[in-house]
């Protein structure tokens, strides 16, 4: 375990009053065929602020840095101190113009480097008020 | 952005006949402190065997290698190949013996080096079946 992988900003988060825009770098338009087809996606980004080794190297916090909730793993939160600085938000998408996506929210900064998304689906798990295009309901 | 993030691996995916263990590095063991309160996890892990340039400038792909699922991008999918290779999978915890968890089942490979856990609550979306700590009930 001694390997390291190297990972890349393939859009950045922008907030500008109440709008959240996920701005895709040109380059992966075509990665986002078909995403009009998911009311929700999984967005991954990266914790910029928090890229030292302090924050790296922090396994344990106060759940939303409120002392009144127990000391806690960072695997057992989402914590922005962790080893890996990679933040996860399940997001609702509200409009998409060319490689610009609007969603409802997220607890992100504006210019956080956004790393991955992966479309949503409940799979095992019931959850109401999901869309998913027609070839995933076709699984399983 | 154009800069590059280092990740490295937290951990392994150790599959045996039908179990399923992550096994997380000694060093972080005090990173799971309160996770047995969760009955599920988020667990991202790398996709090591396609850490190629072909597959990280792959941008579509059929959905589930299934020729007859609609050209997609891969940002809506949950493809292996893309351009950061982020595997995101929710998981159901059996049991946890230290710094190892047993998890229902996972779609990695025995050795898939894990990057991070996070715990999962549903926040705004309503799953039955999952539970969660006193501290996570009290927020919003």
């Amino acid at each position: 375990m001694t390997d390291n992988f190297q990972i890349f900003p393939v859009g950045i988060i922008r907030k500008k009053n109440d709008t959240v825009l996920i701005e895709i770098d040109e380059k992966y338009n075509d990665a986002l065929l078909g995403i009009e087809q998911f009311s929700h996606i999984n967005v991954l980004y990266w914790f910029h602020e928090n890229d030292t080794p302090g924050s790296r190297s922090t396994l344990q916090v106060h759940p939303c840095r409120n002392k009144k909730n127990p000391l806690t793993g960072v695997f057992a939160t989402h914590s922005p101190h962790r080893p890996n600085l990679i933040a996860l938000s399940l997001c609702k998408i509200l409009s998409i113009d060319g490689t610009t996506i609007e969603i409802d929210k997220i607890d992100a900064f504006d210019g956080s480097p956004v790393i991955d998304i992966k479309c949503f689906f409940p799979t095992k798990l019931s959850i109401p008020d999901v869309r998913v295009p027609d070839w995933e309901r076709k699984q399983d």
